[in-house]
């Protein structure tokens, strides 16, 4: 906590970080940073994500070693703690780390727990945020996060599954506040959602969100290929099942969707889009 | 909404906007994206806000032409429709505009608004995504926006003063629905809430959140000059007094924010933090 006597200004001291956490953004080079993508250049070493864009990764130099980590959904190559075994193992070996993770590392990156590690070991670490992939989903299919007729907050949770204490395998579920999900007048991001997307619109629904609500799923937003389903509450879990929509995709859930339909006609990067 | 029949996939399309929306993130130029920089360097007419940073418009050309529509609380040079209007003129008179916002354009920015506008006139867009303040604050001062062990979700809000309905002056009040702020195990983010920073750690508490949970507001995050105080959702009002925090400031308050303590001190951005 702070007081008053203390200093509170902090400066940059970037040349002493030994490991960088890096957002790689949506997928599309052009959405990182510009101090990611200057990163990206310099680096000798790379520990990366499943999410990480193939575009992203032409950017480091030829020479950077590259270690893949990525966790996909179901067969985990490496687990969390291996990751920041690996990491920490190899900083206190004097190399230095560019850790790239999809998105920003602060959003759902495990980029905290990454950072704890870190601290714990006294390491020195940077943080470079990244475009989130609601950020890109919501630029690049014409769909605004926020809209003051729409929606006084917006809220991001994840749709992964989770398992319950004490459960099995079989009783794991979508641990999610659903009350606070179902309320009008937001709007609701969830990420990783795409296996459990029948479960979340059923339990919305029951909560008591309209299932008129608008509802869109965008898969590969930012990248080639990339397309939106929009549909409502009530019906998006079948068009994106019909659409075979597959991860990485993001949910979007709220009045903010129905613009899409108005937006898309003239959003240059829709130019082609129904 | 889609149906089967129609096609889903959209492309970009960049060479026939007619207005680019863009997010010129927290401040530091290095963190806008690489495509933000590049429609900055390639400028020739730009409107810009408030929020955008002086070294971000150091990268516009010379020649080209600025426009200055901020709003600054309390005395707003242009009103939103203004801005739209005159957005609108200029890209009819067939003139391309670079639309520069702080953050991110569809993250209270009224980004939104001005897409919508934009398209109810048929004029032919774009959206570059910018950080947002919350994910420049988080990344500059060691606070991740999301946690396994302390936040399932992540909500966004604005703490600005919003008019009743049928009130006068006086009665301006911060208009959110505090029962769902209020509640633990997630991390709330409050844009331009530092002049109702008292009103609103008041309400929390008052709606049953702990006055103990930990609250922080970080200022001109990213910027020369930037400050973080960290304190409880009761202190933080009269720490932020005693400290002169100004706005730009961004409040973040959940479990996340008492990691700062463990984190700033290897942060090598923080290094020279309390």
């Amino acid at each position: 906590m702070s007081s008053l006597h203390e200093p509170l200004q902090f400066t940059p001291a970037v040349a002493a970080a030994r490991v960088t956490l890096v957002g790689a953004g949506p997928g599309d080079p052009e959405l990182l940073t510009v101090k990611a993508a200057r990163a990206l250049r310099a680096a000798r070493l790379v520990l990366y994500d499943h999410l990480v864009g193939e575009e992203v990764l032409e950017l480091l130099p030829k020479s950077a070693e590259r270690i893949y980590v990525g966790k996909e959904c179901g067969r985990h190559t490496f687990s969390q703690e291996a990751i920041i075994e690996l990491m920490v193992c190899l900083a206190r070996a004097g190399r230095p780390v560019l850790r790239l993770k999809g998105g920003d590392p602060f959003i759902f990156g495990r980029g905290g727990e990454e950072a704890q590690a870190l601290a714990a070991h006294g390491i020195p670490f940077e943080v470079i945020p990244g475009i989130s992939a609601a950020q890109g989903a919501a630029a690049c299919a014409g769909i605004p996060l926020t809209h003051r007729d729409h929606a006084a907050s917006l809220v991001f949770v994840t749709g992964h599954l989770r398992a319950q204490a004490g459960g099995d395998d079989d009783s794991r579920c979508v641990d999610l506040d659903w009350p606070m999900l179902a309320r009008p007048n937001q709007t609701l991001v969830i990420y990783m959602g795409v296996a459990t997307l029948p479960l979340i619109c059923a339990q919305l629904i029951a909560h008591g969100l309209s299932p008129d609500t608008p509802a869109a799923v965008v898969e590969r937003a930012s990248l080639p290929g990339q397309r939106c389903v929009t549909a409502t509450v009530q019906t998006l879990p079948t068009l994106a099942l019909l659409h075979g929509v597959k991860a990485p995709a993001l949910i979007m859930i709220g009045g903010v969707v129905g613009l899409r339909e108005q937006l898309k006609a003239v959003t240059a990067q829709a130019a082609l889009s129904a």
